[in-house]
């Protein structure tokens, strides 16, 4: 299990994640995505209308450099900041050509490496004393 | 102005953004942060506890490239995301070394040299006729 049950919970329940890519030229993008967790393969898997065509889409598909975060604010009184950031290769695949600009046609794939956790285990604990779970999964 | 009045009471509405750097390896990083639109420079401003000793702050100070996002849900019925994406050079500043790892005595500074902008002007629209204003602003 690369991933906590209180982990694979948070990713569950969460509506949007932000996927950072590089362009050719190496400038960053950085933009929201819907998401799901594969409990099969442990990917993060980022579908979408005209994924295909988009410019993320073609960075992965150009250098598979990929950082993945799904983070909330669950508390403002003290304010509490949960965070789970997923760094490993990302993979651009084409699922079905014919369908390749509709939902489910091209989907980006990630595959944790490196994990990044903060606040989800501990959900009682003070801002101030959560310490983030960081790992290599890989 | 480089913003929209729309744009900027975005950006002064939201409670987080999205930071995306590049570590000296090359692999990327991607997390919330706090931040601030300063009306006089037009400047986006990252500050934090403990900034100056963090990752990102050494990877900006590395190679100083960033990009940001901050986006919504406003409407899950329909789903509507707003989004508005920052993509231009990053500096990292230390303002105060004796206070550098207080909040405030250091700084990640954006200065916004391409635009993405989604559903913030145009709030009555239906999801599906939106259009990106997308630009340049260097």
């Amino acid at each position: 299990m690369i991933f906590s049950s209180a982990e694979i919970g948070y990713l569950n329940d969460q509506e949007l994640g932000r996927l950072a890519t590089v362009q050719p030229d190496g400038t960053l993008q950085v933009s929201p995505v819907g998401f799901r967790y594969d409990p099969d393969t442990e990917f993060i898997e980022i579908r979408g209308m005209n994924l295909a065509r988009s410019r993320k889409f073609r960075n992965v598909l150009d250098n598979g450099r990929v950082a993945f975060v799904v983070d909330d604010v669950p508390s403002l009184q003290p304010r509490r900041v949960r965070c789970l950031e997923i760094r490993g290769p990302g993979e651009a695949v084409v699922l079905d050509a014919a369908r390749a600009n509709e939902f489910g046609g091209a989907v980006i794939r990630i595959k944790a490496e490196r994990i990044i956790s903060f606040g989800i285990d501990d959900p009682d604990q003070g801002p101030h004393e959560l310490t983030p779970h960081n790992r290599n999964v890989s």
